[in-house]
């Protein structure tokens, strides 16, 4: 996947922004003055905005930026060299998760001889007060969304200096004014199913990820999809909610493990939702993997420090910060670039925590 | 302690550094024609050397970081407006500590209105290639470092800058030439050996840190005082040596379990190499903590997300965070400010890991 993207940018890319694409071949770009005489305010009042300092009023803002993103004006015209950085904006930057992809992309941002920001988002996933104004003072050569969103203000004013913005595994679709990156969840949510299946289970739960993300609701269409194809039916009191923490893990593995007729496999969306599944399998007195099978998701290392270790769908994240990374650098190299999103592909590692089902459950 | 830090600056401090409060009382600085005709170079290459440019020899470059340093050049009388970044260099970021200890301190970077530029160490613990270079093009306004270390070189290549360097939980004692941040590390050790005496233990192992680590040495230093304390002799067959990974929690673990004379009790000095005594004990039929008793140390997230829930040493990672931040500004604001070395609380969080001695054991 990555070398297929680094052989044609722009195959399997959504439909083309014109706005942008006529940019990046205008022979003339506005300056600074034009864009003040447009607005009316003065030439500092512009350079303010620029260079994301105070003083200027939300609305004004709002209009200049409007303003630099319709005539195409790029502050890569002007003498200023650029702080050599990439920003980071990441949910819970201590969750496994984050800290795995983190780490990645501090690896491939460093080989490209960048700099990396990071900042934590907010409760809605959104960026901190004034972070928008950081990124532009910094003049940050692009942004990388980790579980993370931004507003479509947001995004004009990024889009106005060309900073590229690239998610990884956003929240809902594809978007179709930036670009992004996940991996293969559908196949993930298929793969653990399948694996249950294939060690004789016939009750297999699963615990669902935050509503309206993506990634969670392939992972549990995989899920469907491995129950339909065996021919078993799906039983919506085996699906359950939860974000990916360990808390909801524990309340609806014990939610499942108390049902009457109790599932004998759980596939968790997530390593900690797993954990927390393990937790509650043990507070019943239930043995993992003998009374109960459980699957993650992640492959993170916390499922190979579990006891026992955990049977887990990997996320290739070394491969996901790579793509990213090379996709700010197209869109940097190639303004005009088309929006994609590009998935990577997930794999089943099995370890101790999945086994048949005793006969007699 | 961080209110301590807040209000008497320079108390507890170790002796203070003549060359730099000289400099920051000198009335007039070096100029760059100064420092280019002192070391028989062009103005053009000591601007080199001070933005961290390429095209200098290593040899001339010492030279003058030797002389900008000495003849208290500073940045800040420059027209240059410092990009707002504070640098953190970081061992394993995907560590639970180390994103734990990087969320936090994103955070108070953030309130302090700066960027966290994030650099990962190598294995030697010392920075990539480059990174400071990387520094000081970006003209960072402080280095944190955690779990990580400067050669001599670097940090002088640092101070001929004002930039302050302050590490949190250094690996060797407290340096002459920085500020440090610590916890009570001799405390938690014994408070986790006094917990266990406590709770009927006597016999009672510990697995170290890695050589040489200062934090180390201490948790040992505590656990035998507990011991000593309590008219207990230490036994060096249960003093096993590890570093702060599950796989050494492990390996340790299995050749303490596998001793004729077994210990009731592990103090591991890491919450991973905790988990690795769990799986060591499941790995041999032993129940935590009905047959043995485990307690951890860091008090992460993974220890409450263990089964069962870890007994462990709570490290004040926020409050530590806030005193590198709060160090490193001081050192801004006062250049001449004397390195100190703080040393934050720790204390005793009693989970299900640990329980009073089988009688038969």
């Amino acid at each position: 996947m990555t070398n297929e993207l680094a052989e044609d940018p722009t195959s399997a890319a959504p439909a083309p922004r014109a706005t942008r694409a006529t940019r990046a071949t205008r022979a003339t770009r506005a300056t600074l003055a034009d864009i003040a005489a447009l607005a009316s305010v003065s030439v500092a009042t512009v350079s303010k905005v620029l260079n994301g300092r105070d003083g200027v009023s939300d609305e004004t803002r709002d209009r200049i930026d409007a303003l630099l993103d319709a005539r195409g004006y790029s502050r890569r015209t002007t003498a200023h060299r650029p702080a050599p950085v990439i920003d980071v904006l990441c949910f819970d930057i201590a969750s496994p998760f984050s800290a795995a992809m983190t780490a990645a992309l501090e690896r491939v941002v460093r080989r490209a001889g960048r700099g990396l920001v990071i900042s934590g988002a907010e409760n809605d996933y959104g960026p901190p007060a004034g972070w928008v104004d950081g990124v532009l003072h910094r003049d940050s050569l692009g942004v990388i969304l980790l579980l993370s969103e931004l507003s479509p203000r947001i995004k004009t004013r990024l889009r106005s200096r060309d900073i590229p913005v690239v998610a990884i595994n956003p929240f809902g679709p594809p978007a179709a004014d930036a670009s992004s990156i996940g991996s293969a969840d559908w196949n993930g949510g298929f793969l653990a199913t399948r694996h249950l299946q294939e060690l004789g289970h016939t009750r297999i739960a699963i615990i669902k990820g935050p509503d309206g993300m993506q990634a969670a609701a392939a992972r549990l269409a995989g899920y469907r999809t491995a129950l339909e194809t065996a021919g078993i039916r799906v039983r919506p009191e085996w699906i359950k909610p939860g974000r990916f923490v360990h808390a909801d893990g524990y309340a609806q593995g014990r939610a499942l493990l108390e049902l009457e007729e109790r599932p004998t496999a759980v596939f968790a969306s997530s390593d900690l939702q797993a954990l927390g599944v393990y937790d509650a399998a043990r507070s019943l007195g239930l043995d993992i993997p003998g009374d109960l099978s459980v699957i993650g998701y992640g492959d993170l290392s916390v499922s190979q420090w579990a006891s026992p270790a955990m049977t887990s769908v990997h996320v290739p994240i070394a491969q996901m910060a790579e793509a990213a990374m090379t996709l700010v650098e197209r869109s940097r190299e190639q303004p005009g670039l088309s929006f994609r999103h590009v998935d990577l592909p997930t794999e089943l590692v099995v370890r101790a925590s999945t086994a048949p089902p005793r006969r007699a459950s």
